[in-house]
């Protein structure tokens, strides 16, 4: 069965945004993954169609109000749904590859993009909502932070890599930052390939590659060494 | 000046995208920042257009060549061009608030997005192209990654938040991740908003609040806490 996202979200014309185009994109063609996009909007029943209010306590901001969130989750999820429930916010665990690669192992994922100021609690607990975080960093909403996820996702789901030891060779799945890559020309502006690299001795080659990706994370990520 | 933005992609259509819409949207129109989008095959010479080759040494994937980016690059950037260049990479420098507070205050953002295996190490050199990661995983390209830093470093220029006090007291901002929202209905299937968000006392709400976010940061991001 194809990967099934679900994605509610206050802004259903931000989607599917890059994910319709390139790789992504092709593989939603090719039915490999489907996307079903839910505006919270419309689960809203005043004149308005209000979907935030002042928070409770004061501050800045609006939260986006619990009653309506769940309304739109249970208009369109059945009991049964089994797939995880994501809240896209800053507060959440961090997305890591191996989360990444457990999403892809499974049926989908319903994700909700969160806005303003944060949202209510009580619909985060009752639903089951697990909040990920893609960064150390604060985002307008979460529409970009879910186009992110599933990119990373759906590049990894059956048949959507042309080669399929691409996946395994790169940044995080070796636990080191990926080797500098180099290809022709030989030489460009005074600089050449490393010589190591144009000798054919695989084993050498290999080596090289290690060494450079070692000393890169010691450089740039040295906590993902754990020393 | 307005803060400008210039990409460099493979994928041009791709832009604006989510900025182009919502908070970012507004400030796109209004003029708070522009953005200027490359297709680095524009710069290919040959009649296949092709921008990319293989990598030397061996290996998965295709490698794109420095040749072609640098002559993108130098065929839209003026030598005097003092804004910082940038590459999305999983092998960057995490993005981190402070960052994207610092890029908020300069004139703007040089961005390639990556494709493929990798880009050309020399191109990365001869260019001072600065790595920037987005978060521990792997994406299909450095587009939507682009979108990501964009729109966390928009939403910070001045007078895109409605509301100023808005962006000081949020995640990553007190180094906390931030406290529960609560907004209306009081009560909602049977969840009560906490009794001392309803009190009227301030420094009691503010109290609890950042109990709260302590408790939160501790159990999610002990990292963050620097015990």
């Amino acid at each position: 069965m194809a990967f099934k996202a679900d994605i509610f979200t206050l802004y259903p014309d931000m989607f599917p945004g890059t994910l319709g185009m390139a790789l992504a994109g092709k593989a939603l063609a090719d039915g490999v993954w489907s996307l079903d996009v839910h505006n919270i909007r419309d689960a809203a029943t005043d004149k308005h169609r209000s979907v935030d209010d002042t928070p409770a306590g004061g501050g800045a901001g609006m939260v986006l109000r619990a009653d309506v969130l769940a309304r739109s989750l249970d208009a369109h999820l059945p009991d049964s749904d089994g797939r995880p429930k994501l809240l896209m916010s800053p507060r959440g665990l961090p997305l890591t590859q191996p989360m990444v690669r457990d999403l892809a192992g499974g049926p989908g994922a319903v994700i909700v993009c969160g806005r303003f100021e944060g949202v209510d609690e009580r619909a985060i607990e009752a639903r089951g909502l697990q909040e990920v975080s893609i960064g150390d960093y604060v985002l307008s909403g979460g529409e970009v932070a879910a186009q992110v996820l599933l990119d990373a996702v759906i590049r990894l789901l059956p048949g959507v890599m042309g080669n399929d030891t691409s996946g395994t060779q790169e940044s995080f799945e070796t636990g080191l930052l990926e080797h500098p890559h180099y290809t022709r020309p030989v030489e460009w502006e005074g600089r050449a390939i490393p010589d190591i690299l144009r000798s054919g001795d695989h084993k050498k080659i290999e080596a090289w590659r290690r060494e450079q990706a070692e000393a890169l994370t010691r450089e740039r990520r040295p906590d993902l060494l754990g020393d």
